[in-house]
């Protein structure tokens, strides 16, 4: 999606020796309705005919993006919390993820309610690098019984294994922007 | 408001003898866009000629509320991240809130460049109770130098001190649904 490309390339910051991309400043601290909301339309024309009942995120930063984009869908937004514990709780699906940017594991949960066997998921986060945040989310979906349609990101970390991994398993992933390459000199586009 | 009212007499759940209301089945985990775009507009009809530049909330439960609402303001919806330690910083606004709910204090934090002395801020948040989070944004707008133009809150619980000490400071705060009162047998709106 080439006015997401055109803001990573203005606006994106990047950092630790080309790293990390810090997009805080239309994405995941500051958001762009305008740009996010555009973001939403395409996942919609990418997914729209594909009978999603749920857009599935992950506190935090998944939070704005997947509620803009589950209007176009005309669909509720479930997003996943965070625990610092294992979730034993008997009314709750749970999984852990591993989180390389904080070097520790996290639980995340959902409400057995709210997700169910007659759900067609579609997942939504920000960010795909390595894929442990959509892990736990699809793990999430799986105890529920229910279909997952495929995962939605803005951007795609390409040059990291798990969108390959992920579609490799017979997921389909969409990215709306897939970075091939970022250095301090700039980025690559795939 | 009266479809939010509806529904929390439909589907709001009251726990812990009657102190805590949950409303997790459309407003803070899963999510129901149609009536957060409807209090959306509400907010834009209460603030639309305030000339507002930015929405502020708090993750994590403020986010979607937040972008949905800002689409309507046509402004960027920024959140305060939650952090464990004092933040200190110098690249940050920080304060600290007293999370009722968990018994604990942590700490919040926006980044300096996305918040600054032209802003024109309308607070956004899902709940109002002790005011605990409200005054902390507060304190990133007043840091920050930034105009406050006023809080919007889906649900005030007026039998709790935020709401009337928060307004008595004169600071303007618009609920669009406030309990006087609840307990098992039901809930009654002011």
């Amino acid at each position: 999606m080439k006015a997401l490309e055109d803001r990573i390339r203005t606006d994106g910051r990047i950092r630790e020796k080309g790293t990390v991309l810090k997009i805080d400043s239309f994405l995941n601290h500051l958001i762009d309705i305008r740009l996010s909301n555009e973001m939403g339309k395409e996942f919609f024309r990418l997914f729209g005919d594909q009978g999603v009942t749920k857009i599935l995120t992950i506190e935090a930063s998944g939070i704005g993006i997947a509620c803009l984009t589950a209007q176009y869908f005309d669909v509720p937004a479930l997003f996943a919390k965070k625990s610092k514990t294992t979730n034993i709780d008997s009314d709750v699906y749970s999984a852990q993820v591993m989180s390389y940017t904080h070097g520790q594991v996290y639980g995340i949960m959902v409400e057995k309610e709210f997700l169910t066997a007659q759900d067609r998921v579609l997942i939504i986060d920000d960010f795909l690098a390595n894929g442990a945040a959509l892990d736990g989310l699809m793990e999430l979906v799986n105890q529920a019984g229910a279909t997952l349609v495929g995962a939605g990101v803005c951007v795609e970390k390409a040059f990291q294994p798990g969108g390959a991994r992920i579609r490799a398993s017979g997921v389909r992933v969409e990215a709306l922007a897939r970075i091939k390459s970022m250095n301090e000199d700039g980025i690559e586009f795939c």
